[in-house]
């Protein structure tokens, strides 16, 4: 079951004049929400914050989109909740309104299952052959204009698949269709650079972090097909699915296959730990 | 006053869950109304159905989509129609669904004026610096990821100012914001090869037709900055505009100025005479 907010109202309908729909004229987040909790919310919101300045979106209300997660998420409540904000209506043609209406949509769609008692996922990746362009004035943000992911994942049906990895045009690995991706080679974890394409991850963020301050050699780099090939390990991160291990990569007739470990349990453990301190105790 | 049916009833409304809406996972067409007549409806019918053949949305319903023009727009009214296609709503996430069930949206925006009584512009544009990324999977169509025109499009706010050239990645001139680009150099016809970039105009296909069958020596090409700078003439064109002459290209402490023909009035007139020719005099 789904329930939606638009600018604060009930209902799931927007206009077709909205510059998110005309245009992709906007930004999303989407985040895991944990007995009533939704996951690093802050975090997000942070991001959210960044997209609206690269975009000359007007800044947000932080207190007013958090007062919307509280309204439509209820205590003990799990499941999925996606903020979503366009530059709302305008006249025809690309011209950015001077004074903005921005159109705020909070999407919560509910679930019977906690995430946090899903233990740690060995799964089954391809290789891409859609290319991530290079824009570097969108590189980061979660924007609106996803039509490139949606022609990436149309290339597998396969259910046992669980992700496909996207290269840009000049061939670096810059992520999933939907998740960060991570090698580790003889002990130090590789992440991509993320100027020129892709999206910064909440959980990429926190890898990165947490990595460091427990001493790992952490590199945001160009990250190649062959550091992905040739990886010890490799896992993808997102704020749904938090952390899964790369069992296989497959992709024409070419087959990697990864150790389990072991970097990707302890990542995962440090995400969980994260949550349950910031959130105490499942009730 | 604008007009609006959604998948055939009226109404300006769609659910926050399209893919139009979530991933920008859709396409649209934008032409002039004169008259009771959709400009170049056939043309554009054939792009959008090119565009969905990319996509891999269901091919369109000619018919139904003509009835729907045709319901929307009266005898003797003059404005712009558009035409939205979108995938639909789906679940979450970027996959696509089996059975798509896609959202057409179908807007009339009357007007009082005839654009057949406008003389052709001379207009001055500027240069960009927001460039159009690489993609040649969506090059070509007019789909609704379109935020780097957005951005682009904001560069400038001086009125006198009508269109923004936008170079790709590696420099090329690829097109205006909104318009295709043509120069002439020694009475030949340039315009930008869109194979990795850019939309395919109808009005640009028109001209490079028309053209050739007037003896004019026509080139599909890598148009470069300097070709632009060194043109004798620079002409826009697009379905709203039809066509106008480029009177200075002012970026930076740069500027050109060009002639005002002889091959612009020609192909504007060319234009003129088959819509004429298509739809009868002017009642």
């Amino acid at each position: 079951m789904t329930d939606y907010l638009v600018n604060g109202k009930a209902g799931g309908l927007i206009s077709v004049q909205d510059r998110g729909f005309q245009y992709g004229d906007g930004l999303f987040e989407t985040m895991l929400v944990e007995n009533g909790n939704a996951l690093f919310l802050s975090e997000h919101l942070d991001r959210l914050s960044y997209g609206c300045n690269v975009l000359a979106f007007p800044s947000i209300d932080r207190k007013l989109l958090e007062r919307e997660v509280n309204e439509i998420v209820s205590n003990n409540q799990f499941g999925v909740l996606k903020i979503m904000l366009s530059r709302g209506e305008s006249e025809r043609g690309f011209l950015i309104p001077d004074k903005p209406k921005i159109t705020r949509v909070v999407t919560f769609s509910s679930s019977l299952k906690s995430h946090m008692d899903v233990k740690l996922q060995h799964v089954n990746i391809t290789l891409c052959k859609t290319r991530l362009s290079q824009q570097p004035l969108l590189a980061g943000i979660k924007h609106l204009n996803q039509l490139e992911r949606v022609l990436a994942r149309s290339e597998w049906k396969d259910t046992t698949v669980s992700e496909g990895l996207m290269l840009d045009n000049e061939g670096h690995v810059i992520e999933g269709t939907m998740s960060n991706v991570f090698v580790v080679k003889e002990g130090v974890i590789k992440t991509s650079d993320l100027n020129y394409a892709g999206v910064k991850g909440i959980m990429r963020d926190f890898i990165l972090k947490r990595a460091t301050e427990q001493g790992y050699d952490c590199q945001v780099t160009n990250l190649t097909l062959d550091d992905v090939l040739n990886a010890d390990e490799v896992f993808i991160t997102n704020s749904l699915i938090l952390l899964k291990t790369v069992a296989k990569l497959t992709f024409l007739n070419r087959t990697a296959t990864y150790v389990e470990g072991p970097v990707s349990p302890i990542m995962y453990g440090a995400i969980r730990d994260e949550i349950l301190a910031r959130h105490g105790e499942r009730s």
